[in-house]
């Protein structure tokens, strides 16, 4: 594809040579001739300056173009970047149809221009909309609904009852709808479960992680709300309710009934606790613990979680703890020595 | 059914008109008119008094009960609750009898009334017992015994020679038996392989959530002690032992070779070194980590791990560090001007 | 078998009776007449002077051998215990050919030794190399090449192109291949996918864990190199370049497009962040969190990383905070005291 030719549908701005073939996207240390390629994190500045590739995706005009490079400028790169690899891919079209080794209940409903692989489960009454896809081996429960153009990968369960909007995509191995980890202690010390028949959730524009897992609960429901990435093995628990727009990143647990507002980020290997609240717009760095509700914008850190700028600050004092204590000692002995001394005047 | 008829049955002091028709069980904040609730934790203590359920289910007589609104009084409020619901929840009954599109090996034995599911694989020589309910896609190895009036759900994988007790419960896509991580160092770097051909025995009344792994061992056994209750995506690595009615929460790891006592309860995220021993009835925060054994009856926090009580003062100073320098600087400022002071006379 | 012909087989000195036959190799705390056991840890060295096993394989000569249990000395207990479990344990030997129950695509090549079991998926153009187990609901994707002496284990999802080398086991349940977490967020701030259609390589020799999850990435390849082994739960994310012979231990995360030295170890539970350089044999305790690029050789610990013996000594001073804090406050006041009696004279 000519270069000018991706400029346009990328609705970047050309600078340089637009008559130059593109065969595909690069990253910025790998890239070639005839490779197109991005960068938007300064860290990558250098390895601009070294590139090779034949085009590049940059950010407004503050990095200056290599020199026989040429440009596209995006106000967005990353998303410009995203949608140059969508031009520039081929992909496998989904056969439409059921696979003869698929297992369809006669009570489901699977839209004509569906694709359904080899060993997928359909339980009785449920539905999946038109041009959805869905991959080798998964299990879809009874009553069990699914939108339109939905992707679902290879080896995920979606248990009786859950719903799914349209446009969902779900990775591999990801299970949703497994009985939320409920179980009420008997006087003996022994547990009795907790029937978990309530519904799971999963509203339009949802991706879910490979491997991760979605519990429903006891009563009412678990919600992901439109719009919101939940990365690989994410752990949300029976009646949490994730808001529009949020990232989980991997690893991420969230405990029973916590409600995670719009537009959150939790990065990887946070947890957070159960029947709380974290605001709209709220921000979580890696392996945070959050044991009691957050209020909304606020960017937290650390176990307990405490505003991110303190725990910086804090962290910076722990690992000179040892010269702390020391310091606090020889004060100690100074002021001693001093105290003898006004003494025995 | 009538509010009359469940107290009955679960046992509880019904105050208020037994006559209301009783159509569901609902959380507190979406409960209505025909609808049980419950309350034990005192967070929903407000929500209580807005409630519009017809009825509810409350501990002793510490909450009052809201108006117009029914009361169930228990003395275990949670263990009513989960009875209501499995009282009038409507659950898919199983179809016993193999699917057609299950394999299973003449040698495996099939209990009559079980119910094994489609794409369905049995190894030879499995045992499955009574009433055992076997969802799709489960793999089932050679010589694996399950006891009855199990339910083991999708993708469940159990590796060669598991033993399984009666009424465990698998979630979908846990993994029973698979490798132990374990290698030996070659002299030149690379690793070798440790064989993993031990067992894993799961015992009656376990459950094991969602994505789950247990590994099986090089020698001896892995086991996890009946009435053990397991949340999704805990590693529970060979050779650990853990204890009857042990709860481990989701995101929990436990290295090899460790023991887990009885009633042990692990928060979210916990981390247990290998090769140690948690006593008795240890109960361990979320993200906790813990390198050494622990006596019976601790309740820890921290990583390493320390006493809660210890840890919770420890934490509430930790963020005032910065201010504990700046007053370390200061005091030895103030000394300094004193030592002048006393040495100028 | 004779004890002298597994001395043999091992290359380890033999002490003692030779003629005692072996049936089975124990744990140490379990062994019993006819078995043979190992100790390599001094944490076991009483219950080795309990043993009643027949036979031990110890280190060098530090620990002495207890009184009527034969000895074989090894410079490398750990892999000489490996290969007696290995010589000892019978194996279900693989059936070569493909099941009638798998669905294999006709263009797909499978090695005539190979072993494809029951409801295994093989997508257009797939190759699967000699001597090859794939076991039951395995999901192989389009234009996947997998090498020789694999062993896939039940549930593993392989994504489409992805390169798997020779000798690679993948425990069940692993995901090797799902779609990286990559969205850029619109200027309405809802999120777009950015396609993922970069490759997966697993070079030779390297094992992953079961439910572990290695993501593909947008542009160029997520790698894990020859000999690497992971553990159960880990995430790998897109485009990380993970070294040879590296350890990644059990729910260890890694962020995108970090590179992993060869031979770095990390604990259990360790996290990483994106975009950054963990130097060749580097060693990371479990739940440390690695937030920049750390120096090859490096011990580190805690979060965010600091050297291990730094870490040391902060968490030891860390418990003690409280009675600092009170030092300080205890300092303040005698400092105002002197400081009283100074101006007053």
């Amino acid at each position: 594809v000519k270069l000018s030719e991706i400029a346009d549908h990328l609705g970047c701005r050309l600078e340089g040579d637009g008559e130059v073939e593109i065969g595909r996207v690069s990253g910025i240390e790998d890239a070639g001739p005839g490779d197109l390629t991005f960068v938007s994190n300064p860290r990558y500045a250098s390895a601009l300056r070294r590139t090779r590739a034949s085009a590049v995706i940059l950010a407004g005009d503050a990095l200056p173009a290599p020199p026989g490079c040429a440009t596209l400028r995006s106000p967005t790169p990353y998303l410009s970047f995203g949608r140059a690899v969508r031009l520039l891919t081929r992909t496998d079209a989904p056969v439409p149809g059921i696979h003869r080794l698929a297992d369809v209940e006669v009570s489901a409903r699977v839209a004509a221009d569906a694709s359904v692989a080899a060993f997928v489960s359909v339980g009785r009454g449920a539905t999946i909309g038109a041009r959805t896809v869905i991959g080798p081996h998964v299990s879809i429960g009874p009553r069990v609904s699914i939108g339109e153009d939905c992707v679902i990968h290879s080896h995920v369960s979606i248990r009786e009852d859950v719903v799914i909007g349209s446009r969902v995509v779900l990775q591999d191995g990801a299970v949703v709808g497994a009985d939320g980890f409920g179980f009420a202690r008997r006087p003996d010390g022994t547990y009795e479960k907790i029937p978990q028949p309530g519904v799971v959730v999963i509203e339009d524009d949802v991706e879910i992680g490979a491997n991760t897992t979605v519990d429903r609960p006891a009563v009412g429901e678990t919600r992901i709300r439109a719009g919101a990435k939940v990365d690989n093995l994410v752990q949300v628990a029976h009646g949490v309710n994730v808001g529009s727009n949020a990232l989980l990143c991997a690893q991420v647990g969230i405990a029973g009934s916590t409600r995670i507002g719009n537009r959150v980020v939790l990065a990887g290997q946070v947890g957070v606790a159960g029947h709380i609240d974290i605001g709209d717009d709220v921000t979580a760095t890696a392996q945070t613990g959050i044991p009691n509700s957050v209020e909304q914008g606020a960017v937290v850190s650390g176990y307990p979680a405490i505003p991110n700028r303190d725990w910086l600050r804090a962290s910076a004092v722990f690992k000179r703890l040892p010269e702390l204590k020391k310091a606090i000692a020889d004060l100690e002995a100074r002021l001693a020595r001093l105290e003898q001394q006004l003494a025995r005047r």
